[in-house]
């Protein structure tokens, strides 16, 4: 069923509103709501890998744990699909994992939203983690942000990322900064960067930790875990009024988010199923995408 | 008057289709049409500078040149306002000049939409170039294919891009390779892979094209151009048809883009409004973002 209803909020086509109308609102910390992990970094920077390892440290610690993989890669390559299956096959048949790639043939401004969705979706299942995994390009890393409580950022020496040259963003969003394929060359000279930069950006009352991680050989996970666990308790210690206030914004946006999403859903159905003039119009040009919308807009 | 509605477009809050209803079609290939260059690449290829020396190579045809850079860097930073002013710089007094940055606290998705709107507008003014600069990361370089005609990838050997790391996206969407910084170690392989990528995926009828440039140096900008002008001699050669149904998708995008965000839009503002008890619900969770838009849509 949660699968049926995820694969509803990816194609976001016209009912889904109907059929998501009772998915309750995202709760706050507090007994029973899911932890949201984000993990986010360059291409390349071994995300997956170690989302996978982290689902093994939350799996050791008794907690279901779930994994949504936003996957903004080419739709020509269907990159999301693969991915699944690679993932699918070390935790296949653990019942106490739930993985899943969004993919779409969309913009990834959709298919963030679609995340955010599917947190609530879960959240609503009662799976104890969540992790969030996107490639932090463009403006990615920051729907992660809206969505995970704590975020993750993975890099790698080798990936001629400096503080200098990387995107602000991904600086901005980090609470842990995991530098990655740490036995390379210039993993000091990176972590050394980050641990300044940390101190220099105090952030929400907190500096982003700084870990050295080979996901590949299984080094450094356990500080990982402990540095996840932290930041939530953190997160906690905040208290109610703070994340409410959170959660406040996150359904304003997502309350927009499928306002217009549903709009656009109506509007597809209708020039499919009914629009026929209208649609011609618009084909030949002799009605403009703007004078339709506004028809549209203003229509009795 | 121009710079005004672009203001409208990226702002997309409630009245913006009142004002833009009268905005026309964008118009195919023929006389008076401008032509839209897409230029993107990874972050630090040497786009922006590209993108001048591209706007000297028009002016000097004697064209006018306008350049849309969609900027999905932080909103925190405000990259775009530093880039608007750079740009500037070096022609702010040449009047056959236009230059516009987009950025803005929403999705990247919203911000290449946007830059559909502004290019239609762009045209509805007579601009005979639109250049349209983005860094390609995510989908970014799918939307920009999407409204550009001719399509420039700017990548350096430096970056570490090699044909297989690089995003599928870059490779499918090219129909010119940049390889900038030309002077740097390794451009020569970049070079051939690329051209051996190129000759193994003949969209479109055409293999993309592969130039050496040393922007900085301003060498190889002569063949750009002639590149530019050849790619789109070839597009006006595949006829009226073929791009009357390319358009024609645009159209029926951009409508149903105008009508998500007017949707939202005036949520938005009847939520600021008039929807007190509503918004006090949503906020405080009694009602979920499901059950509000759920109502909302089918509100009287």
């Amino acid at each position: 069923m949660l699968a049926r209803a995820i694969s509803l909020v990816e194609a976001g086509t016209e009912g889904v509103l109907e059929a998501l109308k009772n998915v309750p609102a995202r709760r706050s910390f507090g007994p029973g709501a899911p932890r949201v992990i984000g993990v986010t970094g360059p291409p390349g920077a071994g995300k997956s890998t170690l989302v996978n390892q982290l689902v093994g440290q939350g799996r050791g610690q008794g907690l279901r744990v779930a994994v949504v993989a936003v996957d903004p890669s080419s739709p020509f390559t269907g990159g999301a699909i693969l991915a699944d299956r690679i993932r699918l096959e070390e935790h296949a048949v653990d019942e106490g994992v739930f993985v899943r790639s969004l993919s779409s043939r969309g913009h990834l401004g959709g298919l963030c939203r679609a995340a955010g969705q599917v947190v609530d979706l879960l959240d609503a299942c009662g799976w104890d983690w969540v992790i969030v995994e996107t490639v932090g390009v463009g403006q990615s890393e920051l729907s992660v942000c809206e969505v995970a409580d704590t975020v993750v950022v993975v890099l790698t020496p080798e990936s001629g990322d400096t503080v200098q040259t990387m995107k602000a963003g991904l600086l901005e969003v980090a609470d842990i900064f995991v530098v990655n394929k740490a036995d390379r060359p210039g993993a000091g000279i990176l972590v050394r960067e980050l641990e300044e930069a940390a101190q220099m950006d105090p952030r929400r009352g907190h500096s982003a930790a700084v870990l050295e991680v080979s996901a590949l050989h299984r080094e450094g996970l356990e500080a990982l875990l402990k540095s996840v666990l932290k930041h939530g308790d953190w997160c906690e210690s905040l208290g109610r009024d703070n994340w409410e206030k959170r959660r406040a914004e996150g359904r304003l946006r997502t309350f927009l988010d499928l306002v217009s999403e549903g709009a656009r859903a109506s509007a597809a159905t209708w020039l499919q199923q009914d629009g026929d003039s209208f649609r011609q119009s618009l084909v030949e040009g002799t009605m403009s995408p703007y004078q339709a919308a506004f028809r549209w807009m203003n229509r009795a």
